[in-house]
């Protein structure tokens, strides 16, 4: 669908716009934040001001008139545009009531951020609000409609559904609701698509690897040794992810080496995908002490018994994972170091991952 | 809070399992689609039959009496149980009311999966059958419950809200729900941490680099050259998704080399984490067509040009990134190369990347 869009001779500037935010990605672009979900900020130059306005009724089709106490000329303008609204509920009777555009931000793609604190009170009030919100933003040219409700104001989700809203993500306190206005496939960008794992792989002197049985394996692998993983925690870097899980399974204190591989794998758990990450960790202890609600045993495994397991000979993945591993003992591989960088194009920290290229061991012979 | 809860002596079994399946990550571990989430194939073996009971009232205090014409003894365990239920609404009377525990799958950390495609049709019976489930499953000492809602089905979200649920993700066409029965900090998988990028080097034989510039950048930056980038797209590869933004933004074929680094950074759209991966791609044609919406510019600039752009040299991101891609020219550095490998443990093709050992390139020189 959106190769085809990208060669729709149609398609507006804006819908464009939008098209870029979703497949743009820092840190070479300036994208990130585009969709204005970081409210509690951007909220702050932007209040609005509710209009008032007063209808004629004609079947259920109401004609807004020309706002009579308006103190918002551009807000008003949807105010000559016909719509039509339900006329089941206590929320259908507009005469002598104030409506208005819901309070909102534009953001820079052609789209609209609906205020998540200064959502109506009376829920009865959202329903034509959210309409008349709709066909002005709609008769503006708005493309992308942005809806977080918090979930306190859950009673406002099947109203937004109602007028054609969709989910766009959640998280614990709230779902974030999107319109697309001009209709066809939604160009909006799209959530968070990966999950993050990490193994740490860890040797020590006398050639033998930390590795656990967990509790709660499939039978048919329950015998098998592997080495401790986990999902990394939220906003949690990959080099801590590995140091932690290892000591969460096994008690064992390491030290972050290198990320020796990763694997890509898709339509997991919610159908999202996942990045695993393999790191080499060095033990700076070597008392196990297994987390027993967890794990069901934990060894130091000679290197030869461990891969000579039948299943992980037999395994494509733990097999080449393992050889990698090996060739990085003898140092005839070279991982992965992350370095902390600053980039001045969206001015935060974070860690580039690369080759052992500044200790000048150019030939990657490992260290 | 979650180490706090490691420690605690007093956490179940139970509480430990959903902790696993929380952090636990393929391809080392069972607890992939652990959740619950692919209820189409769950479902088929777990149809359940809903019951019968009648009540007595007290001041809208319900005991329930034994199920007169129960067909599911265990599902009628429940009954033995006071439960409150609002007195508001038309749902609050159960007199003569068929009542059950709503069709649900127990999954294997103790938790319980709502079937998305057998709840109540009649919304007003939800909010007194999702009381009485609840009841049920404390009273058998189940732990997590996952409420998953088609869009459809958005009246039942305020509801559930109104009896404890709280979000946990939700995709275009769903929200999913969750209610953690046994109290304290939510032990249950996390939602999609990563928002997943790619950005193309591309250097032809002239020593020249594909560089863009691009229609929606802030003001300040608007005149560096930079490489494509964007977002992959869904179930997307690393390697296509990079020639595939390369081919849009410019119009160039290009073939991917290899992934020279990867940058992994933290609060950004929807306050997710994001991984940015660099790669090398080989032109194989010439002629640039720019994009004219999303690109305003695109063309082969001299390296040296490229590299001595001022916002360039002054950035540590952007310089080090390009340092690392002149290495690689020169055969100082190697990057990532995916492989496809298929791992028994969860019976799928995935891409594991790593340096160049199989071309017996044990010195990482580069190709």
């Amino acid at each position: 669908m959106e190769l085809k869009f990208l060669d729709s001779k149609s398609s507006s500037l804006s819908e464009k716009a939008a098209l870029v935010a979703r497949t743009k990605s820092s840190p070479f672009s300036s994208f990130e934040h585009s969709v204005g979900v970081k409210f509690s900020q951007e909220f702050s130059s932007c209040r609005g001001v509710f209009t008032k306005a007063s209808y004629l009724s004609s079947n259920g089709t109401f004609m807004p008139k020309r706002a009579i106490s308006s103190v918002d000329k551009e807000k008003t303008a949807a105010e000559n545009y016909f719509y039509q609204i339900s006329t089941n509920g206590p929320g259908s009777s507009l005469f002598s009531r104030n409506i208005g555009v819901l309070d909102a931000c534009d953001d820079e793609y052609g789209g609209v951020v609906v205020d998540p604190d200064r959502l109506p009170v009376n829920p009865d009030a959202f329903a034509p609000m959210l309409q008349f919100s709709l066909s002005h933003w709609k008769m503006k040219g708005k493309k992308g409609i942005w809806l977080k409700l918090p979930l306190e104001r859950s009673e406002l989700v099947p109203v937004a559904v109602k007028e054609g809203f969709e989910y766009h993500h959640a998280e614990r306190g709230y779902v974030m609701l999107t319109y697309w206005i001009p209709g066809g496939p939604c160009m909006l960008p799209s959530n968070a698509t990966h999950q993050v794992g990490v193994g740490g792989f860890v040797i020590n002197d006398k050639n033998e690897v930390l590795v656990v049985q967990e509790k709660f394996y499939a039978p048919s692998f329950a015998d098998v040794w592997k080495i401790p993983t986990g999902f990394i925690l939220e906003s949690e870097e990959i080099y801590t992810g590995a140091v932690r899980e290892v000591k969460e399974e096994t008690g064992v204190d390491t030290e972050f080496v290198e990320v020796i591989a990763f694997r890509h794998a898709h339509n997991l758990d919610f159908d999202k995908s996942d990045l695993f990450f393999v790191c080499m960790l060095k033990p700076l202890s070597a008392q196990i002490k297994v987390d027993d609600l967890e794990i069901q045993a934990a060894k130091w495994m000679p290197l030869v018994e461990f891969v000579a397991q039948p299943l992980i000979q037999e395994d494509g993945l733990f097999k080449k994972i393992i050889d990698i591993c090996i060739a990085r003992l003898g140092k005839h591989y070279c991982g992965l170091l992350p370095r902390q960088v600053v980039s001045k194009f969206d001015d935060r920290p974070s860690c580039l991952y690369y080759n052992v290229l500044d200790t000048g061991n150019v030939n990657c012979n490992g260290n």
